[in-house]
């Protein structure tokens, strides 16, 4: 019952030697989830031993070129390792055209599907649904339309009670009634309400990603009670006018919207090249927000079951 | 006067860890070259301390995603940087096409102009040329249209010979005339042949990129006499049959080349994912070629001058 996010790239569009573009796996349930795509985000898998062919949908928030041109790369890839199963791609408009051209001249001959899912980058919609987790986008304010991701784990099943079952005796097909939310009624008449048979094994988790936007509070209320937010942090306080200018936000931007999400983890990343330390990045953000930390390659943040 | 090759990326089509698809850059009086540009180059040159504004052209061997998907985003980057020089980029057709789609999704706004000009892979041609460098397209027997680039220095100028400066009390114009190949006429009549006079600084240098291909006689024959030749030698000996098959070639061919064009050293590399350990491919193709050398991230191979 796994909920991971691993970091695959912190930097922002100008590349540097040890900080890769914007990408991420999100590991839920030993299903495996792409978030954006920057260059080089197939050997980050491999180096950080997450087996390229595992990805289920990969979840790209705008078209910018540090977020998107490692995908194709990885399209081509995993044609060459024999992929079969059909791999989603929720993405803004105009994807489409990227990916034809891509197979027109790449990849004439994948022998897998590439399914492009528009994302409405103004609407706060369900993008995907599985047994277990549900995906919404999150409108975003930078220079092109762009969205975030809300990944919110379902409510698990009701469990029963062990000493329940034994004290009333229950059968299989009552059980399985309490399983599905109903109360018991006993032979006597009794109804015990389903709510002392049963309990819920864990509350479901959320991960939100944030990435490239000014502060938007909108935002930051679509994902309240988050239990990990992913914010782009590219620029210092001081740096405030550069990051609006630019569609970008600063730590204290970051910081603010974990604070008005009711975040229980921040965590910052595509950093600017100019900085060199992102603790100090880091440090700004805690000012605000304690539980801020910095999203570094090869990084995992794990979200523990809680009852 | 440098001249020198330093590789990027020594992998094939499938990615690994720590091998990066094919990439290098070939400095050759201080004027940089990129040759193929596979995904993650950008990263690459800061990584090996190469100044991607440095960057005068780019030749690309053939249009297979591992030799030049890295080349978009670098031209997206050096856009950020603000480059303003224009960036030629010689490629076969229709890698016109390909620029198109990439600047009109990805960077409309390019502050310099990026001009294609089409390698004709089947011609040997003359492809670039400056005061000291001749660039020359060398045919390859890949599964696309596919060609090789032979970098062949110039015949410096002419230097007076000092001494004999001295001993005939030669004029600033007949040190000029000397330089220009001319034979010396005394004031007695007698003519003191060009070749007593003076002298070459150091013979032309030259290096071949021989990637992808079957081998060939006649791509081999073309770089008769280089000082050194990369050769790709995606497979070992005993698969042969993968390689003729696949348009690529075994650590053999790659040595059989080098023997046929009586290079002064050989360089292999576009290795196979399934080798972990390049060394075995060298000392296969050390058995016919001893100066066999393996092609590693980061490595620099430096052509000497000699007189």
């Amino acid at each position: 019952m796994s909920f991971r996010v691993t970091i695959l790239g912190s930097a922002s569009a100008r590349p540097t030697g040890n900080r890769h573009p914007s990408a991420q796996v999100v590991n839920i349930h030993e299903q495996y989830y792409l978030v954006d795509a920057g260059e080089g985000t197939q050997q980050q898998l491999i180096r950080y031993g997450i087996n390229p062919l595992k990805l289920q949908a990969v979840f790209i928030s705008h078209l910018h070129g540090d977020h998107v041109f490692g995908l194709f790369p990885l399209i081509s890839t995993l044609g060459l390792y024999g992929r079969r199963t059909p791999l989603a791609v929720y993405a803004p408009a105009p994807f489409g055209e990227l990916l034809d051209h891509h197979l027109r001249y790449f990849d004439n001959d994948l022998p897998y599907q590439v399914e492009w899912h528009e994302v409405r980058t103004t609407e706060h919609s369900l993008l995907f649904e599985n047994r277990t987790l549900e995906v919404w986008s999150v409108p975003l304010r930078h220079r092109v339309p762009c969205a975030g991701f809300l990944f919110r784990e379902k409510q698990p099943p009701l469990n029963v009670d062990k000493f329940k079952i034994t004290k009333y005796m229950l059968s299989i097909a009552q059980i399985a009634a309490a399983k599905r939310g109903e109360d018991l009624v006993l032979e006597s008449g009794e109804v015990i309400p389903n709510a002392e048979l049963t309990y819920r094994p864990y509350q479901p988790r959320s991960y939100a990603y944030l990435s490239d936007t000014n502060f938007s509070a909108k935002a930051a209320t679509l994902c309240t009670g988050v239990d990990l937010m992913y914010h782009e942090a590219t620029y210092a306080a001081k740096e405030q006018r550069d990051a609006r200018d630019r569609g970008h936000s600063t730590t204290i931007d970051a910081a603010k919207a974990a604070i008005k999400a009711q975040a229980g983890r921040l965590v910052i990343g595509h950093y600017s090249s100019r900085y060199k330390d992102e603790n100090l990045l880091v440090e700004e953000a805690r000012t605000l927000f304690p539980e801020t930390y910095p999203a570094n390659e090869g990084t995992t943040f794990t979200i523990e079951k809680q009852r």
